[in-house]
């Protein structure tokens, strides 16, 4: 579109390069600005070399270029001077910066080094961003119609001058094109399946100039409808939410939650609500779903505990599992899921209960029993059901399937119409 | 050098741009690429968009060029349309790529849409590289003296078609100057004062022309020493070594591992070795040291099981906490941790347990016991120990350094000095 505003971000550091350092500013980066209408086009990840740095400044044509990295206080670090370089400028030493990186180290009773107080020489032609959580200052440039921020590396630091400088300044400066977002997350349907079935629906978004990007990772499909806010945000909200209403009444059994969500904090949610606890018994998951339950912050009000039960001994003696059970069907069966599942509830007192067995691989898989095989199983007030499940993938993957299927299952036994 | 081989990384996908996804592929490749002897010089991240992607390969002057991403099946993955056109060629269909991907469906137990045949239609001037683990192909195209390489972004296909097909092919093709590198695993000392207490031994490093690289991660940091191979590879691994065995004589008491072990795998391999079991009594880690545990293939040898105390029930009915001993010192409290290592262990009568309580936050902290104060017991055969750590972080790493330091707790327990 003709007024939208568009971002380069240029990331840059030799341990970018080479996978010591994973680039998690760049899309955090892309994230804020698509938040304030600014499209993110392009991400140059390049090492602290001049030439790379000049290059990557020359080629922008973007409205705004973010760069973060190389301005510490050693050697490797160019950024600053390249920018010298770029903009045709020199280094001058700023006293009010150099005063609060002595007051820096005063706070962690170390004295600064000749090479700390020079993270004050700030080129003369910027304005200055102030750091507060460290000693690099960020650089505003602008250029024409363009502008250039550079900012240090260190994640904290970086939003920190994001969230109080940087971002109202682009928004004063550029007045971008609201962006309105809605992202339904769904699982239980792999992509193309989800496509096919969402596929006359799709087709008719096109004249409500409404995007939809699919967005799968192990366990979930998650749909994004987007649209720009060309003549009100208020209209363009209003087109979106009807369109993810339609979308909803769709694959009402599918979609778990929005946004950010996560399938855990759902269920959470649900068990809030009905003022109700939880208890895991996991062999094959091996405390992965009490994992992903108690990153929830808070979910000591519902979660109670659970039992990772590896070996049989473990299965019969906390869960009252009986020895000729397991015999009977082995541990990887329906029975044992659904004694493993009414077993930790009873003992540990709590109105639900999910229990998972099943052979997580890469060994241990037979004819009958194929690597991925998995039965999980649900108690409460209403009594036990369980599934079997055949997930694809790695250890990892089925782990992670698993864990996300049993979840789902929880959640769809909370929904009001308990499904 | 003369000789240097080096490599751009394109990254297609709009969900790298605003956030959904963080690129995790490209620093990925860019190690491997190093691994080999490879250098990645740019990572370029953009969008599903023909021109962007066009630019992308056009302005490409290294040797390599690796693109992953927007091969899925669905109408936004358009990369190898883009090929396509880029290498002047067209699709045709693969017969046998196509009868690959109807029996990845089969084992699945679902039927192919023609979405999925389709992704068999593949550029007519390329190498098809298979994909074992999805339904993607590779595409691998020479163009003079440049090789591009298309892979799908999902991370284990891409890495699997790496490390089987690609890497392979372009240590043949460009015979890189060969790196020597090794990596010891540390953890106990963050990154500053291991380089305080090694800062002698690494100046000697230059005259061997040995770079060091300090990678921490949350709970540990990598060194990573490595070489040129310029006269001989022999020569050049004797060279690291013996900076390797002079390096670990210095932090014998830091070093738990190298490469790309695991502490959990060296903890599995030292209770292997012993014929020994182990038990876990979780309460802030919410079973992720289970789940760290249960990661490696092949822990049900030693690994018997464990409980997840969350709630204060939990504690004493699963793990015999008399609650007088709750109420006079709190959940979290040395007499707490370790009565549940003792208890844990002998519920489920292994020969060695852990246990962590801890307030993981972001609530919950008190003045006298802050969030990151975590209590950490090992019982053993001989007795039990028990620490007091205080992480700092988030929830989710106070969860992880806490996890880690449990478990290089009972690794130093289960060493030959039981240090």
């Amino acid at each position: 579109m003709a007024n939208e505003v568009t971002a380069r971000i240029i990331s840059i550091g030799d341990e970018l390069l080479i996978g010591q350092t994973v680039n998690t500013n760049a899309g955090w980066l892309g994230e804020q600005l698509a938040l304030i209408g600014i499209r993110a086009k392009r991400v140059v990840t390049i090492g602290d070399d001049d030439q790379e740095i000049l290059d990557a400044l020359a080629s922008a044509d973007e409205n705004v270029v973010l760069i973060t990295g190389g301005l510490g206080p050693t050697k490797d670090d160019i950024t600053k001077h390249t920018l010298c370089r770029f903009f045709d400028t020199k280094l001058v030493r700023h006293k009010d910066i150099e005063a609060s990186i002595v007051a820096f180290f005063e706070g962690i009773g170390r004295d600064p080094l000749d090479v700390n107080r020079a993270q004050a020489d700030l080129p003369e032609a910027c304005t200055v961003i102030p750091n507060d959580r460290g000693t690099a200052s960020g650089m505003w440039f602008d250029r024409g119609r363009q502008v250039f921020v550079s900012m240090p590396g260190v994640p904290n630091e970086m939003k920190a001058m994001m969230g109080a400088t940087i971002l109202p300044k682009l928004r004063t400066q550029f007045q971008p094109p609201t962006i309105v977002h809605r992202t339904l997350l769904t699982t239980g349907l792999g992509e193309s399946h989800l496509a096919q079935r969402i596929a006359g629906w799709e087709d008719s978004l096109a004249k409500e100039r409404i995007k939809l990007a699919y967005l799968p990772s192990p366990g979930m499909v998650k749909l994004r409808l987007s649209t720009y806010a060309d003549a009100s945000a208020e209209a363009a909200r209003e087109r979106v939410d009807r369109k993810a209403a339609e979308l909803y009444s769709l694959i009402p059994d599918l979609v778990f939650g929005e946004g950010e969500e996560r399938l855990q904090q759902v269920v959470g949610k649900l068990l809030k609500q009905r003022g109700q606890t939880l208890s895991l018994a996991e062999s094959c998951t091996g405390g992965y779903v009490s994992h992903l339950i108690t990153l929830v912050p808070g979910s000591s009000a519902y979660y109670t505990g659970g039992v990772v039960s590896y070996a049989n001994a473990v299965k019969m003696e906390e869960l009252g599992i009986p020895s000729d059970m397991l015999e009977l069907n082995g541990a990887v069966s329906q029975p044992v899921a659904e004694q493993m599942a009414n077993g930790v509830r009873q003992a540990l007192r709590t109105d639900w209960s999910i229990a998972l067995t099943g052979i997580a691989g890469p060994d241990g898989g037979t004819p009958d029993k194929p690597v991925g095989t998995v039965w999980i199983a649900v108690s409460g007030p209403d009594g036990v059901r369980s599934i079997k499940g055949q997930f694809p993938g790695s250890r990892h993957l089925v782990i992670e399937r698993s864990a996300l299927a049993a979840l789902d299952m929880l959640r769809r036994r909370l929904l009001p119409s308990g499904s």
